[in-house]
């Protein structure tokens, strides 16, 4: 039985998506924001963290990989994705008609016009910090006019009922969660991983993207995600996060990862892990293990004047 | 006299940042969310809008851009840069030592812990959705034992008081904003302009983004920014935010746009201005606007077979 | 009629290449050696010279590329290919066994050891300064006890015979010549055509050569030749030899070119003409001239801020 | 005491070369051909032969590099360059204004024009197989109208003597020479040294050129030569002759070779030697050996999870 940190409160997707990680009689503990759930991790008080990292219409995408990036170094583990499906909630027994003002979170606003447009136009959108928070608001003022967009783990969590579902403009839209422990044993490969990096140049060179992403280039390394984010201290000091596909146990990704070592200012390391999507990686023409090895021993007989 | 539009409430950074832009007699309009902001542009209700972009605490700056890339097309027409200045605000008159708990957001909390750590190392943390509004609540409260950490134009904007100034860990840390209008004409040429992308990428194949960065580096454009952003529909499809130094009128940017409009799915221009730093663009050996023109003459005699 | 000059003396592989490109009644002129020939180009005493390019047992291929890139500048206008068959010849009525001696260019020599170790392993060996002009030693000489290795041409031309045909080691091999003329009217597009170049860089800076290959990569211009070459002056300093597939006046060649006059000391146009092997360029993604002319159209659109 | 073979006839300026390199009793033997004396080599004939490479005014600069492709494999050990500077040579005691033919090989002719045609503006050229042979022939001829324009040596050699020196239109002129040896033990590192190499793709797949550049670039290794040469069996199949600075011992160059090795169809190491001109090698910021094998320590870290 173990502890598990969660980007709260209770009732939103990140929860939810945790459901599909944790096993029975594993503890899940809801934090007000990434950064608290991430120190959780670091002071041990739970063996790992769930954080959305990418297309979350709840969290701060870009303030996850940053939490990774600062502080005590922390490694990404496992990744889960859960479709975004919003929901229309509100008391039990409550009627479509009956709804005059929508709670939820501005993206998850942003994300719903459609459904509002059609069947609440009068509606007066109220402003919550989460969509969970909206649900709340519900469940704590049992106010019977109101409905709340969120997700639908929501209604259970807050006792509520479902008045529509599947109401997103989008319907396939998902969001991307990561699991982050402590630093420690490799994953496995399995064939499907997926491998995340922050990469530091020194100066802001012309031509630093450039080199990067051509150290991937040369080892027939794939990118699935880039950004450039400020260091902090100043605007036009970068660094760069990047997801690739393969796993640090990859000949390839290990050549690649030394050659950005040699050439930035540093490299961390923030786990190799299965996809969630389980897309085996396609290795290209000669970027095998094998094709490293043999490389290799051929480099060696050259060298030593006994290539026949 | 004109309407702006800003990221509110009242008393955020993004505020403050407002008022280096209008002029007296302009009207400032609060919105709740970047979306409403950005719509108020469209509907003409205002002529611009003030989004924060880049490394900001308060908001969502992957969201500004991705407001910026879907519905109907705006462009950025200036940009202005704010220090992110923490403050800790109270009642009149409290003392720093009658304060027993902070309200901030979450953000704001992580950037200023060594001030808390040193001086309030006891004190309880209250999240709230914004440092205005953890201002406001202090307002309305009249709890004297409240702080909040804030943007300083807060206490003005709440009558409260700075009991500590420039309170971040970091206290070189910008805020870039960027003024969103109606597409129009094209600001005029400085020297020191910036130039924002949205580049689709059709299928996610490999080497794409490689590609991407080829057609800015053979005509020597530098990047500041870059960015993957999933399209929505599905993971694993992709675009790109990216930020160039240049002007959409100089020779090279243009030549550079079109050879991104050919081999990708389509590029959205988001807005040639000046850069906040003013740091003059360099521009490189052979790309100059006298450089194009000269090769494009050049061209013309090889095929005429009259070069001499 | 037409005069033509070409590689001599008479009875070489490119007198019989030649014969591929005149009509009849023209007039075709041998020189002793390609400066010679182009010189005769340059002066109009022939409206074009055949020079030999590529793999050629005869001459001088990266002397013919020297020549067309100092000097008054002269233009490819066709080429044309022929199979490297290497035949013993000798006196009319000489039987195989008779032979003791074979005189040869040692390139043709070193290409027929098979055929001479099967079949006249203790034959000695006569160095001749063409293959052309073994033949012709043997027709003034009378000689019954020496054969010539040449092109089947030679027989013909001195009165000889043919004893063993195709005697290559490698009968595949074939050699490329072009005809080369004075700049004027540019050949028109066939849809399979080859464009040479002569690209000088100023300095001898470490990147030059990729930065010009990525001129060329960025508009899917394809290389089939490339060489460096020293300028002359002094070692270290280069510049480049380089074909591609397509046509001046196709849009991506036209596009490129001014990229590389952009950034390079000078560039040198050295002719477009057809394939002797007739492939159909293939243009890829985005690099037809469809593709630059329709970019063209939006960056107008987007400049003017009249895009819709 | 040790054999050398080289590029005759004697008098050349192969022969003035090898002065360079060999010690006193050593036997140097003149073969008529590259091919033959490469093969020299091969059989233990010699221990070494030198063959000019670049910029050679007497030889076949391609096919010297065509030999040490193909066939048993030779590495080049040293290299020396000589100035390419011209004579015009004649009997003893035979004034200028009597020499009324002027023969030599056809590219020393095409070099010397400016002094032709300044001092013997009526002289008939005489083509001749090398410029040795010119004046082997008036040494035999005892033809006292007779000049030809040769490398200073060839008068010792021949008994005659120089009329004029330095007569080249390009007075800075140098060729470069080889010499080639059996594999063996690789040469020590002198910090200034070049490595050869042949890098054969398979198929003629578009950007395999960049490719390979890639390789180099992303390793810090500046290119000083470069050549496409058809592998012979049909057009369109290359390789690639390519020198580099640097020495394979280094560990930059060894990654860069393993990186060809793996994505080429083949990579024929033809060896590491000191350059003639002594220039240092700049090693690039992180392609240090140190830098390797600090990137190399700190990949395993990553791997074993004790990262600190």
């Amino acid at each position: 039985m173990s502890s598990y940190a969660y980007l709260g409160p209770a009732g939103t997707f990140t929860e939810a998506a945790l459901n599909q990680l944790v096993k029975p009689g594993d503890t899940k503990l809801a934090f007000a924001n990434t950064t608290a759930a991430l120190d959780a991790v670091r002071s041990g008080a739970v063996v790992g963290a769930l954080v959305p990292i990418e297309n979350s219409v709840e969290g701060f995408v870009a303030r996850t990989l940053d939490e990774l990036v600062i502080g005590e170094p922390l490694v990404i583990t496992a990744e889960t994705t859960l479709p975004v499906e919003f929901a229309l909630i509100a008391q039990p027994g409550v009627a479509l008609s009956e709804i005059s003002k929508i709670a939820t979170h501005p993206h998850a606003e942003a994300q719903c016009r459609t459904f509002i447009a059609k069947h609440l136009p009068h509606a007066e959108i109220l402003v919550s910090s989460s969509t969970a928070a909206a649900a709340e608001e519900i469940a704590q003022s049992k106010d019977r006019t109101r409905g709340a967009i969120a997700a639908k783990v929501a209604a259970d969590h807050y006792g509520l009922e479902v008045l529509a579902e599947d109401i997103g403009d989008n319907s396939g839209a998902v969001t991307r969660f990561v699991l982050v422990t402590k630093i420690g044993k490799i994953n496995e490969r399995t064939g499907h991983d997926r491998t995340s990096l922050a990469i530091f140049i020194g100066a802001d060179h012309a031509g630093a993207l450039l080199e990067i992403l051509n150290e991937f280039a040369v080892r027939g390394v794939n990118l699935t995600f880039i950004q450039s984010r400020p260091t902090g201290a100043e605007l036009g000091s970068y660094h760069f996060l990047i997801d690739v596909e393969g796993h640090i146990l990859d000949a390839r990704i290990g050549d690649a990862l030394m050659g950005l070592k040699r050439i930035c200012e540093d490299v961390r390391f923030l786990g190799s892990y299965p996809r969630a999507d389980k897309f085996t990686t396609e290795v290209s023409r000669g970027r095998s293990d094998k094709d490293f090895s043999e490389a290799s021993t051929w480099l060696s007989s050259v060298r030593n004047g006994t290539l026949t």
